[in-house]
């Protein structure tokens, strides 16, 4: 019978192949080929560890252990998306964990009262539809069904006819009754420095920060590169230049804790002699403290608004926006307790990154724990973390899960 | 019997159909399946009108009409590849002219003393490989076959696989002996608004802006978007900004005649949620006087030579220079007294974008003549150019081409 490391080593080994671009990092866009092949990868170990099966109309993926009684499941897991070129763990590595305290139930032949799922969320990253935390918005009904039909990736292509494409059926339902729904818990990496540093296995997330990401389009008049004078143009990207070369400067007043950064951005029609006609490309905005993230997007929107001009036209989209959240405390305390009970070492952290667990407790009781990130990298082809890790934050999960399912009594001495 | 203007409606609409964007622009980059229809087109019209067809080692295309000594060719023509999202008119309304310079020797049962080629280039707008005019600096020299054959698009794809991937022979010569060539001839659209505004057919152009072409890659640091603070990031995409914005500026003391422009860029990896680890983006510089060209090219790589620090490289590669070029006088006095003859309205007029006929002017004599943009667009779906003005170009061409290759005196009755 194989261990719980053996079996992480072989999950983190399997989902690095389903990448589009081999020896460049793991890039899984959302309803890919990639996907699919994950997908496929994760149904058959959920069915081989005795789960029942089922995905929901986003294509979210969950493996439920039935419970004694027919009430709310305890949820755990993470998505299987990436960025582009990112690695292979942010997300799988909280997924394979769900997966292997499922497997520790059976294995210890515990019958939970309440049922555990475990989950495998669809376009955290928002790579491919842009946004991010797709999945677990659908389940909790912040994305509407009809919002959901009408995201576009960039080439035009619909999440529907994307499903459709890779055999999902978009017709299921996706939202969640939240009475359905226990308690979610995830585990994820740090994507940080702080854990490595301080040589500390488990991190017991505090919060996560509340973010808004923009997409921001400029329009101005594409002509030739040689033969338009310099005042007669309206150069979409020299006004896209001033503004992201503008951003940074807008935190300072905020202290750590704030931070702005364009990652995406598109000319059109991109020919080396040819005057940008348009400009689009995202801003993403975060912050610990919800006063600073509200007043930083204001700021941040007013100046974009200020550089329009009579040839230069601007629009701005808020794709997403999330709160600063604080974790369940109780949760927190048992995940605590459950380090001390194996002596693993652990902190206290806050999270730069958002996460699917920050939506998920809008309706439900949630928590998250971070495991450390080498040289705290990620969203890169060297994001790694140590497979130790990842199984000591299954023990930690299977002791919490035991107590969320109210496991009785005598099941816990297995 | 077709009459000339018949036969232009005809070469333009078949060819605009060649577009891998149809019904936004034409789209027909080097060596694509559209630049294979437009070739087919193109050989089986110079097959039509009695020429001979070869095509050299970069995939040209040359349609030979024999002259009565075996002595160098008068080359008449322009390129038939686009840049992403452009017109119908930039390249193919030159070649267009050629092909029909030719039918009217042909028509007229003239038999021309040199021999007379209609030319069609490749890859002039360097939209596929960069730097541009390759079809020209090929069969110059300018661009040794070995520089050749390393070139590769944006996805790794090199200038031979692609060739070969539409059935083109690398391995046949590209460069020409410059004795082979007597002289180059081009009409070529303007691409500005001077001779729509001035209401004239005709521009004689009098040279050719000189132009730098750099393409840069700035080397950051790739990362999280979320967890990385703002004081410890290396972001290739703040310093692209920062350049971009300042660029515009270094141009004012120069007056009019000297431009810049940042038309084409790539973010690395490009997601909403990822610092940008690296941007790639051009540079083209053009100036009337090379001093002044000069001056500029040199203030430009100063000044981004300066944003380096420890955690950003930056390299420049200098994919192209090319001096101003005056053109060749006795033919552009052949030009004039060809529109005198014709009543045609003409005036002499300074080309701000480069072309193929300055690369052929270091080899042997040249001229260009220009006809009205509609509205001065060019590079992009609404280029437009009047049909009459073609036809006209052609009958001036026509007169200059019989004194270029020596048509005697007997046959310029017909």
């Amino acid at each position: 019978m194989s261990s719980v490391l053996e079996r992480i080593d072989e999950h983190i080994k399997t989902l690095s192949q389903f990448t589009s671009t081999p020896g460049n990092g793991t890039t899984r866009l959302t309803y890919s080929k990639e996907d699919l092949q994950a997908r496929n990868y994760l149904k058959k170990v959920m069915e081989d560890y005795g789960l029942s099966v089922t995905e929901d109309g986003a294509g979210n993926i969950f493996g439920k252990l039935a419970g004694e009684v027919n009430g709310p499941s305890v949820l755990i897991g993470s998505h299987f998306d990436s960025v582009p070129n990112g690695g292979d763990y942010d997300g799988p590595a909280g997924v394979i964990a769900g997966l292997e305290v499922a497997k520790l139930f059976k294995d210890n032949g515990i019958s939970p009262k309440y049922p555990l799922e475990v989950v495998a969320l669809v376009e955290e990253e928002g790579s491919r539809f842009g946004g991010g935390l797709m999945g677990s918005r659908s389940i909790t009904g912040k994305l509407t069904d009809k919002a959901f039909r009408e995201l576009k990736d960039s080439e035009g292509v619909s999440t529907v006819e994307a499903m459709k494409h890779i055999g999902l059926n978009p017709n299921f339902l996706t939202k969640r009754d939240e009475k359905t729904m226990k308690a979610y818990l995830e585990l994820h990496i740090e994507q940080g420095p702080i854990l490595e540093n301080e040589k500390i296995s488990i991190g017991i997330v505090e919060g996560i920060v509340g973010l808004s990401q923009l997409e921001i389009t400029i329009r101005g008049e594409a002509g030739h590169a040689g033969t338009t004078p310099m005042n007669g143009r309206a150069d979409a990207l020299v006004v896209a230049a001033q503004i992201i070369a503008k951003l940074p400067t807008f935190t300072e007043s905020y202290g750590e804790g704030t931070v702005v950064t364009v990652g995406k951005l598109s000319v059109y029609p991109n020919g080396a002699n040819v005057i940008p006609g348009s400009v689009t490309f995202t801003i993403d905005l975060r912050s610990t403290e919800e006063a600073k993230l509200k007043s930083l997007v204001d700021e941040t929107q007013t100046f974009i608004r200020q550089m329009q001009n009579e040839k230069i036209t601007i629009s701005i989209a808020e794709q997403l926006y999330m709160s600063p959240t604080i974790l369940d405390d109780e949760m927190k305390q048992q995940l605590e307790k459950s380090c001390q009970k194996h002596e693993f070492s652990y902190q206290s952290i806050f999270s730069g990154a958002g996460h699917d667990a920050m939506v998920f407790a809008e309706q439900t009781k949630a928590a998250m724990i971070f495991i450390p990130s080498k040289d705290g990298l990620s969203h890169c082809p060297e994001e790694s973390s140590d497979h130790h890790d990842i199984e000591k934050a299954v023990y930690v999960l299977f002791e919490a899960t035991k107590q969320l399912t109210e496991v009785k009594q005598h099941e816990q001495l297995y």
